[in-house]
């Protein structure tokens, strides 16, 4: 859908999570990334060249990709310059901000003019029924987390890759914006309007073979008083056959709130008494450990974990898959 | 905020839920009500006048309220011109529908040369931050239920209406189209877009005095398959001091879906368990039986349910709500 390759639109990032959309294309779609832009005073930068316009036009890039949070939520003039400056140099530009490219007048007449493509990722012109509830064929893993940002997009990402490996027919499901950038399709739904969650997820994972399994990106937590409206629709809009539990172990408070994290324990339980209510066979099959922030002892964590949940426990991004491929084989 | 008194448009209502707006209006705000407007075949009525235009504007009405749900979502040719020769008569439009009147040419136009006021009450231009959890200050009470459509709202507004009566200091803040148009004011939370479900819940009840009670309309139910999500959110964000649970004990199955009601325990126990993450202390204070299609023993049930769950049990249009007052005056 998307004209590859991409430059990656870094801007003035000033710390690592600032470009975790522009990390996750490049961690899950290396292929497609050719090269980065920046400005001077970037602190965070992805292991790739910076070029300027022109190079890339040079280099053949297709499309400049915003892969950088804007600060509040708006697009600064600085901002607003280059990206018009990427489109008078003939490039696409492809967003998942809040904020529309094709809203911002001179953003739209300037790729009008030029004949590039503006790519609005988080906005999708379906309308949504309200979700049914009834019974879907096909199978569907969710992730679900202890938290936001515990590695539910990736871990799901994982999953798709070892399946597909193992010859099995799996597919990513996106449901945030850098996870559309990666499936080139889904839903953004923190977009949604509310009385349309369930319906949204069940018109994204609609009735499919009996032996294919759709891996479905999760939001938020149960545990979440921002979002844990968000993350029960999307567990009762999946009907889960199966959940992962995301968790990142040296987190203490869920993110920008002061309520504490809950346990993996009270995470799983809450998500499979929550989850009977459109799928009585729900269970967990795993659980997912984010360690970059982890020292040491991880092994031992990891064998504790899964032993006293009695389902594998594993780092998607480091560890080897075939158990919990086995797992959910088994179901 | 709209002029009154009202014309309450009907159309061609074919049953009695097509009307619910308008008949929840006349139902707790008679006194603004003078007449209703209705096509020829319609099938329910309100127990009011039937005024022309010209009738309306002789008795000074000055605002027709939409008050019948447009079938499909979609606003017929026949209900645009005459909702344009209301406009033309002189009468303000109030609405609470999904379709904006002001984003309709032809009656944004009529309206600007007529200079009268279009109302979308749906629409808030309010723009929210995600949910904080963080405590508030005063009390809140929020109406819950095993169903869609079992009586929260009505519930909300006899319990107001109660505790004003005895002295107390309590508001009916309002979460759907029909408790805006009565309330004129609050938030329509199905338009809510999904991230901020309980943070516009919490901008609705903000920090007030200490012993001021919101008592908040509530949506869906917790073991909706639609619209759980929303209920979540709003038990979330409205860090309920104290719940009712609604019911309508003659209901089989949830409203639209294929789902069985749940428990009133299991209700109870669900809402106090999922909402303690924002309110510890939350307790469930009464149960409102909605008992308008119960042909009889209405009391021995009343009675059952009471020393069953140790609260008041009572129907909110019929009985003395002393009780539950009470109830609620002690926390």
């Amino acid at each position: 859908m998307i004209p590859k390759p991409y430059l990656l639109f870094i801007g003035d990032a000033q710390d690592e999570l600032a470009i975790k959309t522009a990390s996750g294309i490049y961690e899950w779609r290396s292929e497609w990334c050719k090269a980065q832009y920046t400005y001077d005073d970037a602190k965070f930068h992805l292991d790739l060249p910076i070029y300027n316009f022109e190079e890339a036009i040079a280099q053949e890039i297709k499309t400049m990709v915003i892969g950088v949070v804007n600060a509040g939520g708006v697009l600064s003039e600085k901002w607003k310059i280059t990206i018009i400056e990427a489109i008078e140099s003939g490039l696409n530009i492809a967003s998942g901000m809040h904020t529309r490219l094709r809203d911002i007048p001179e953003i739209k007449t300037a790729a009008d003019k030029n004949n590039v493509n503006l790519f609005d990722l988080r906005f999708n012109e379906q309308t949504f029924s309200t979700g049914k509830g009834t019974k879907r064929s096909g199978k569907r893993l969710l992730t679900v987390g202890t938290d936001c940002s515990v590695g539910k997009k990736y871990t799901a990402l994982a999953i798709e890759k070892a399946m597909l490996a193992s010859g099995l027919d799996a597919e990513f499901k996106a449901t945030g914006q850098t996870g559309i950038l990666i499936a080139e399709c889904g839903i953004a739904i923190d977009a949604v309007v509310s009385d349309f969650i369930s319906g949204a997820v069940e018109w994204l994972t609609p009735d499919n073979d009996i032996n294919h399994w759709d891996i479905i990106e999760g939001q938020g937590s149960l545990f979440h008083p921002s979002f844990a409206g968000v993350s029960l629709g999307l567990l009762h809009g999946s009907q889960a056959d199966a959940i992962i539990l995301c968790h990142e172990p040296t987190r203490k408070n869920m993110r920008g709130v002061k309520t504490l994290l809950p346990t993996i324990k009270d995470c799983i339980d809450e998500n499979i008494r929550l989850g009977k209510l459109t799928n009585p066979n729900i269970q967990c099959v795993g659980i997912a450990l984010n360690t970059s922030n982890m020292q040491d002892s991880e092994e031992v964590l990891k064998e504790e974990i899964s032993r006293l949940y009695k389902v594998p426990c594993f780092d998607p991004l480091k560890d080897d898959l075939s158990d919990v491929v086995a797992k959910i084989k088994s179901i």
